[in-house]
């Protein structure tokens, strides 16, 4: 909204990728609440999402790409979130792996343009807080061999992300594989409560073979103010599905109450939609998620900037887009959590019909909001508020 | 705890009925989350109750029964609860029927001693909310025809308590009957997100001949002070299962943090049982839940008190059970979404999957919390507050 | 911040606006807790807003104002509301009567020149819930007889807004008065818990005599779609003076905390800057109140939008910065309060030393925080996500 | 209400002290407000406590006492500090103080019965987070010297609990000395926000000698188990202080709703007292502070059952009396601080004048909840529920 006017013609290819993604999402939610029961892979769905070329938003225009920034690309992760959150996260995560190759290594180039040409998409198996996985040098190429858990988007991957530890040093080594590459397997063991369809399972490799020019070395991960990023970006995925979870039960739970809640046989109305207290309650939602909307679409705006500095991008900079997202990740954690948990206190006990299968919605955010701890992100805004202290790069700050 | 002192040898009895409720409590939580995923009908645990003999707490010790006061009853359904809701749900109202049948009409005892006799689990079928079933007189008897939802425990029981209104004046009839009474159709329709083993789903009665000495009508619904005592156990059942479902999600989470849970790596302490903010998480889902339970057990006293009064209740005694129960009622749900929720802030991520099964205490408790809405409750207590005025007796309040 | 850049000459007098309001907030932050204690009229505060020139920021370039838009304007009232809501509030409400001149009479021009000729301080004596005070034709003019409560800042003003209702429809007429009109008599009545220094008391109308070009009637009071954004002003003035609250309670905790609070003594950290607890807290301070001021901004610049439309703006546009200002009030409100009654947890007992006066952060939002119940601002606001029904204009909404 | 019954004699005995301090709370009531804007010293209010035999409910019959339990005692608190929280301070002292004679010292009878004779009103200096008063020998005797704040009830004393550290090791030292006593200034220089008639000043002691019998040494400071309950029944007086304040809040908040509020204009309803959402906030006042008056009483009996163990009570029964009443300091300064903040929402803006004083109970209690972090109350629960570790005695839990 606040956004300068682009030229014509990039407006107009813009809208054109934004009715794509709605129309996308329609389909998508057709079949949610059943996806949702199976779990495993959506593979009809990402093969539409691939076939879509909604895959190279954030590709630039001159490597093949629709070249959008941060702030639309991340709007259209909330369109996809809003309908079907596991299909938002692997949508979002393919945006993260982009910009991870952006950040890390300087063969980015390349990247782009063969995952336009071949529409890749990308999985990860990049998780820094599971140590198992260790690469050595094996002459000139390099061996990873463990496991990895959490790696979400793996299977039905063309090229995947990889992390591991130097044997060594402990350091951490990132690399870009193609998902078929020998000793690598790929389980089908994700089977939790929430993000059913994410295939977060985990990944066995098996003595892989790396080479050197899939490692993404210079700079390398978190290897400069730049590169540093890349776990803000992370984060600004999580909160658009966040955030579009919390939006998508809100349009539902409006649906329900509409069409199908009774008014509460004391409550002296004749229609729910007319009891005080179903009003309030939808007011608290509004109110909840616009704010979480408004101070996401602004870290979003603060992200495009520093993007755009690229190697002149300064701590403080970096710093303020960390203050940005860790509040609207705290904001869009809670107004997702309370809308969800609270859409059946406006819809009435008949909305628990598994055939409605509203619960999704608190089951994805639950499980997904879990992924760093919304405490941690706040005692990080303390600091800073009370301390001056910008919160220290890593993986999840 | 603020009890007088029973008598040794009651004393001793009462003990082995807990202990015979832990008992069985501890063999439905081994299978909980199985069962919970299948839903359907818990034939096996049902039989497991009926041969417990738990079934027959309120009933007089004249009557053959363990003659068990309302306090130490629910908290018996508190301890099911806290394994398994459904069950609890399903024994929380075996009570509330044999209630329904002491308060409405005068032929209690001879169901009592046939309750004994045959062990027989009573279910649902009355409901005021659902007028679809109609009763009219057809000679010397009556016959019932229409629809029931919400029907918890019809299927698999031995009698039923039914509800229907007048083809004329639309008065609520209720009646007990067996439940192979031709005519009556049980579905197995219900498939919800929670309570997934209470079988809460459709009844038909298709002609279904009731007799006259069938008909609750001494006083009747509701039919006099201590008659509008019903919906005041009813709503101490649900109060029960809700914190029973709230003490067995903590238990969960508490050794699942113990045992399982990984420090955060940001957070500076080396086990998540020293990180503060989960400390003082779990002290606060303390502080939640006992303030509940006081409140709980508090109601049930004054129930016990009320009870004891029969034909001498009067509308003031009525007035502070109401009172105490609602209170209670919006703190053992308030405590318990808020641990169910949280608790996998306490546990973390991992905590997840599917078979460990945490989210279904939220599933249940989220689920059986929509039976009437707590902002009337809410509204009540305030009438009282403000305006010293008692809640009106109603199927719900 | 979003906002596009206004030419170098404008931007350095737009800077120089704000240099002047923050150097009046610091002279008036020295006096703050004293003259709360005092009560009664900021006589010397006044007169320096007077010499200051910011009463005329709204008033156009050509009419000799400053020009400068609402979400400058806004900012500024928020500026001096940090230091002093009481100072704020008047202030804020200079800004809000000359947008009663523009919106609801044609005389405006005349008024906007005098105004800034003469250094006019304006005075509020519209209080459309109080309807004491009537207004009646005498031959050519009219005379006004009554009393209005809670007029600030009519003490010491030079010119007031005044409204009646006629004796014959109890229609609402609004007039343009100087204070020193006979007849006139401005209580010093007012004496609250909070915003001391107001001056909201009591004005009693003794047959005033009203010139017919004194009355606001082309188009009258909410006579238009583009006169309805008067209340739209009112409750953004409002929403950031509690931002200002809140914003001037957190940065004094901040020096508080910093410069004197004590680790508590079983905490296990050196001091209270690293206290877990307290930082969380300093994090939600700053998540509530920066959600609540990109949400206020956000309302100013749709305000904006909306202004420069004039006769042209449409309800629907209309409806969207009610929307938008119902929002940001729920938040602000909410955020205020937080701050200003949990900042002593963060700086500990012996900040609630009198001479400290931290509780005046919380008296003067919980006074000034009653003017219309939130609680109606969330139901309007479930009525438009609900029922898509957008608020209907009163001088509330 | 769950106690055993009294003897009859004994039943009409305390009726007649809870008699009595209703007739001295209604009077304190009459002035509240104005002693509240004065601040200094009672000395009507506290001549009227010591003539009313009230200031020894604690001490045992055999010594002249009134012989009440601590239950009984504390809701006598409570009854005083609903009407004035100063006044509810300086007489919960009194009691705390008498314990604390009868905890640390084998001198107690002594004390007991000189209160008795002389209607001795304790003064507290005993501070053990302010470490500037040194104890050190001098000859036979004792000598204090430096200077203690936070002295509550000093002031008009007859006598003192003093603590003081031990010049050599830093061990504690407390003692009961006369507050006439050669070398004590105690300053008049509270003025704080909140409890502002407790007189809890600082201060000076200039070497005043202290004799060997005036020393609490026989067990001395938290010397035995028993001992240790002292910081408990601290903690359960300040409990029942917080606890008065919100109910006085909430009873005077009903007064205003019901004779002086007005509907708001947009509500549709009539009064105040029939507007949804007053009611309901009406209903969630009475939720929370009754659950924190049913975990209060809880506590107390407790705390009985503990006192009456004297030598023999273990650790396991002193962390229960902890862990209760940690529950009931939570739930008390919650409940508090949300019906102290939020009574104007349900009486409205009017009801902000200086000379209704609402603002007192909000700033009473805001003041005197910080006496410790009750987010460590939280940590302290959460180590027992998680960790099985009770709270470790020391002179704040």
């Amino acid at each position: 909204m606040s956004k300068a006017n682009p030229p014509q013609q990039a407006q107009a290819k813009t809208r054109a990728l934004f009715d794509k993604a709605e129309q996308l999402a329609a389909e998508f939610a057709a079949t949610a609440v059943e996806r949702d029961r199976r779990g495993g892979t959506a593979k009809n769905e990402r093969d539409s999402l691939r076939q879509s070329g909604l895959l190279n938003l954030i590709i630039p225009v001159e490597y093949g790409g629709h070249g959008l920034d941060w702030h639309d690309t991340l709007q259209i992760v909330r369109i996809i979130s809003r309908a079907d959150s596991s299909l938002g996260h692997l949508f979002g995560f393919q945006h993260l792996l982009l910009a991870t190759l952006r950040l890390f290594g300087d063969q980015w180039p390349h990247y782009y343009r063969e995952t336009v040409k071949n529409s890749w998409f990308w999985g990860n198996t990049l998780n820094p807080l599971d140590t198992r996985a260790k690469i050595s040098a094996d002459g000139q190429d390099w061996l990873v061999h463990g496991t990895k858990s959490f790696c979400s988007g793996a299977t039905d991957s063309d090229h995947l992300i990889v992390s591991a530890l130097t044997e060594a040093g402990g350091k951490l080594v990132i690399a870009a594989i193609p998902s078929d590459r020998p000793g690598i397997r790929i389980h089908s063991d994700w089977d939790n409560m929430g993000q059913r369809q994410t295939d977060s399972g985990t990944v066995d490799f098996d003595r892989v073979r790396i080479y050197d020019q899939e490692i993404l070395s210079r700079p390398g991960p978190l290897g400069s103010v730049f590169a540093t990023l890349r776990p803000l970006i992370a984060q600004l995925v999580l909160i658009n599905i966040y955030l579009g979870i919390g939006e998508g039960a809100l349009a539902e739970a409006i649906g329900y109450t509409r069409s199908q809640s009774r008014a509460w046989f004391l409550s002296g109305v004749e229609s729910a939609t007319r009891d005080p207290y179903v009003l309030k309650k939808y007011g608290e939602f509004w109110v909840d998620l616009n704010a979480a909307a408004l101070a996401t679409d602004y870290a979003a705006s603060l992200l495009d900037a520093a993007w755009r500095q690229e190697n002149a991008l300064t701590e403080a900079e970096r710093g303020s887009v960390a203050i940005a997202s860790a509040t609207a990740k705290v904001l869009a954690t809670r107004a997702g959590l309370e809308v969800t948990q609270r859409l059946f206190e406006v819809t009435g006990a008949r909305a628990t019909s598994a055939k409605a299968g509203f619960d999704r919605y608190w089951r994805n955010l639950r499980t997904h909001s879990l992924h760093d701890p919304v405490d941690y992100k706040l005692r990080d805004l303390g600091e800073w508020v009370l301390n001056a202290k910008l919160p220290t790069p890593s993986f999840y700050s």
